[in-house]
């Protein structure tokens, strides 16, 4: 059985496994406050080209949006994203148990467009009910989206001009941002990224770790107490090093990089593989996801050899089918699907 | 000047203000339990038919709904509402202020639909992932809804058939609730609708009072500590009279149906009148609230006499108007507004 | 059967009633905006000898107290109270609900000691775990307090030279500001209060207002979009003329005052009547509350005739007994009381 | 340098590295729903003996706490815990952020007693203002607590028997579990505390895991739609595996206990060294933390060669200072601090 289900069906780069077995035994303090975790900022402030960086390490995506976007709001204001973006749709409601509501502008392949959100700040400022209205305090995107598109680097640049001069901070939801920088239609570095947002996350539990998501202010803008903050909303590590391990190895060596590069050849394999086979696409990504129409019948038939995920029903024969590649996906693994597709 | 901004311009009808008046020195316990919220219970009982309901007065509509809601749902639980619904739009988050989101389903005029709303539901617990996502924990309708229309008897029930086919409760807001009940459309009394809902709030604010909302769980089936709740909520009013006295008055003798009545044919004068006039109709509800286009000019000098309310944009030289009829627009009102439009 | 139940029990002062009846048809703008509102912003802002102060409205304490605290604290930080303070203790958790803890601190006769609130701030801050606690943000007081007393000016003082040393503003929660500012302990003046604390709400509901707190921020520090707040927490009133008129009334020709002084004058009856009946006082305060013990015979007695509060159980035979006036006590009310007691 | 400054200083056993190497290319499904996860939950069920226990794992304690109590409280509810309880005061506020109070009782050496219970409980139900105040909802204690005392037995069936009076579950904080379970002092197996209390954790971080900690609900009571619950609050790992992992080698061939007992068998060490070298403690446990009072210059000067823990201030020129053993203490270590001591 072979798994093209996901980004996080194996556990953590080998490089990985081997530092936190290494390191097992030595003391360290607590709560994020160690030399690896310290190693780790230094090397991503070097990463991002930005020198007064802050950089805080969390365990998962859910729990980052929540801490990052209920820091940044005022309690009067929700956070603005796509109607299928991630904190819209697919976290239990995570924002709003913040007391936060999220927001949404429609969505172009799981993308918002900056003309949309400039209309509809104007529109909202104009109403003269608008203070009966939640505020828009923030911006949420991800990179790549859930559906595997990248905006360009003049699609980013025009979203955050809109922001700015709204003064409200452009967050970048990165859970597979190594996926996107390393994908052939990128036209951004993580500096860009970096000089781009307000804050964004480079995301670990897609990329090549056991878990852990690390969280950048590029110009050093956190929230007061931000460690306080992360505390109260229960994502507070007492052993840090966990994330602070990862990470420094991740970011030593071009590593993070490097096994991004490999879901995007796979990735780039898949399409070939798949546009062979004669499937019809229902969104060819730019990145590690690709989304095709299958008959139920050869769905079910392929789901004995190799594991893939259901996205939803296309009619009452057909389904659309997410085939994900990822930081371990093998040459191997493409030869075998390439049998059983 | 007269005022057709809105129905809340006017103070109380006069009977609520002698009632508070003769009332007034009387030494009353506080926090809901005196007399007078005792017999305007009371009456609200026989006035919906429902002996077993439970019936508390809350002050206002917005605090109504996100009291009401938070104490039905689940923390894991959110509430379906129309893309248009006060709770969606125009309540500052009040609802997500609790800690759970609103999720949107079209709006028709105002109102969703019970076929979209099945169809929701289906697919939201067919889907393979929905444990990730917000439940639907009950349904929001306003009748009148924000745009004056009216659910039919059928509509309801239809909509009451899905809630109940999965265990939520359906939750009305009557925040004008008698012109509802008055209108020539409505084929709903007081007792359908008791019967039909699981919930549902009596507006008073709109509809007479100075202030004050009464809730009404038809069947007994207010949550556990619903005091205790509203209390937490900051909404329990030290002085429970002030609502008691109201509603005990708006039952008495039929007077909040009389004079929604009064609303009801002003409306229908002030639709004539527009029609006469030539106006061309944005929404011509059956209600007390009428939505025309006018052109910019028209209004600019309009508004010197005559206060209306500004509800969106038509074009560059084209604006959407509403007028609103109330308990104590009068003969006289109507006849000065004439000369004016 | 006369009340010395609580200060609330009768409806509003005469000249409120006559007002709301006099101004009840005028057509006026909602939500605060109207004449009257404004007018008592302006007297407040006289009285309070505080040009630049906002003034806003609210319907109740509890209420006022949670979108105060709520919209003046960040997310890591609590409101420091005595640990009989209202909020710690009466309002269902309903500062808890807007996410903040209440930091208890020892009361002396329901008061706080700024040497007490010194020495916890700087063992909090000493502590090298104090970012995983919650943060001191603002302190809570009440003057009156919950048992009657009153801080003097001195006291006051120094207690708001410790909030200022530590940047964390002081808040007056003036529920029975009148009967404090009437009492012959007081040394403090509505302007002393104005410049000692940085918010505080002059309270309607138990003096003379049907309901009502004028919330007032001194410095016109009031936090941004507040009004957005209000709405988000449900305490926003639609038709705010409710709240306009009476905080205008209440301040006009010095009634705030005038009616304050009855209830203290009566207060002072009373606690003569109490010591010529040889009472045994559980606490004699300087405002309109007092507290004696009494046997529960007499007390099953005495209820028959006269509304008294249970407070506590003293032992097996004897109940802590609070008796209140108020604006609106008859010296009559007393000479009934003297044959009761 | 050695250190004893807490349990959390070492990584995890190098068992648990193990296992994490060798399962690390596996393709597992995410979530909590591999393997791994279900051969731990049997085993704890087994280890507990309740077969009809539903267990989930979470990250740490601090998470664990504000998860469980907001999913097992109604919204008026509280939680009742020692002043010195970790929900009270070093969690940042998570449980107030939840919007839930935490209801403080006396600490005796950590410990909440029975009796106080009872009384605090009668007392509420007795107050007839018992529906504006904050209703007790559940009974939180650690096991061992904070200050590393243990509740016996018989002690811990009398809080059960009082919180099953009043309906309310108890819930036990085991982030040190096996460190209690393996005191000489314990008269308690785990099969004991899982009968005795409704819900508890067995705490993994500080036992010999990276991370982690297991969640069990003895009877199978967890709250409807648990997995949600823990998504809404950010606290669900999509790499499930790596708790499943660890909680699966902990409770393969009994290591948990084993390295438990190894913490208890140096803390016995430990106490005998300190009274060997005159130390005076200032609260000898008989768990793996043992408190003494340093004078400051000797603290200084071992501080150069052994990590300890600053707990608070004795004097002047004395300090309370905890000294930790763990899983990972050797006999080494210990022989070492005798030197320094």
């Amino acid at each position: 059985m072979i798994s093209f289900e996901n980004d996080y069906s194996a556990g953590a780069h080998p490089r990985i496994i081997q530092r936190l077995t290494e390191t097992n035994m030595e003391p360290l303090s607590g709560y994020g406050t160690d030399v690896y975790c310290q190693n780790a900022r230094r090397k991503i402030r070097e990463a991002t080209e930005c020198p007064e960086a802050i950089v805080e390490f969390l365990v998962g995506g859910t729990q980052t949006n929540a801490v990052v976007i209920a820091s940044m709001l005022q309690s009067y204001e929700g956070v603005v994203a796509a109607e299928t973006g991630h904190v819209s749709v697919h976290e239990a409601g995570a924002i709003e148990n913040t007391g936060h509501k999220v927001l949404t502008l429609p969505q172009h392949q799981g993308k918002i467009d900056a003309g949309e959100l400039k209309t509809y700040l104007e529109t909202f400022f104009e109403d003269g009910n608008h203070e009966h209205m939640v505020f828009p305090g923030m911006v949420y995107v991800s990179w790549p989206t859930e559906y595997g598109t990248l905006y360009s680097k003049a699609e980013l640049e025009a979203i955050a001009e809109v922001c700015h001069a709204y003064e409200m901070p452009l967050y970048l939801d990165g859970a597979r941002l190594g996926y996107g920088l390393m994908s052939p239609e990128a036209d951004m570095t993580l500096p860009d990224i970096a000089r781009i947002c307000d804050v964004f996350y480079i995301g670990g539990t897609k990329v090549g770790a056991l878990c852990g998501e690390a969280v950048v202010f590029p110009k050093g803008n956190a929230p007061k107490h931000f460690m306080t903050r992360i505390k109260q909303q229960g994502a507070l590590l007492a052993k840090g090093r966990l994330l602070g391990i990862q990470f420094d190895e991740l970011f030593t060596g071009n590593l993070y990089l490097n096994i991004s590069r490999n879901a995007i050849e796979m990735a780039e394999q898949l399409k070939r593989l798949l546009h062979d086979k004669n499937y019809t696409f229902y969104l060819e990504s730019p990145t590690n996801q690709q989304f095709v129409i299958m008959e139920n019948e050869k769905l079910e038939e392929l789901k004995k050899h190799v594991a893939v995920s259901f996205w939803e029903k296309a009619d009452d024969t057909h389904t659309v089918v997410r085939l994900a590649t990822g930081w371990s996906t093998t040459v191997q693994d493409m030869e075998e699907l390439g049998e059983w597709l």
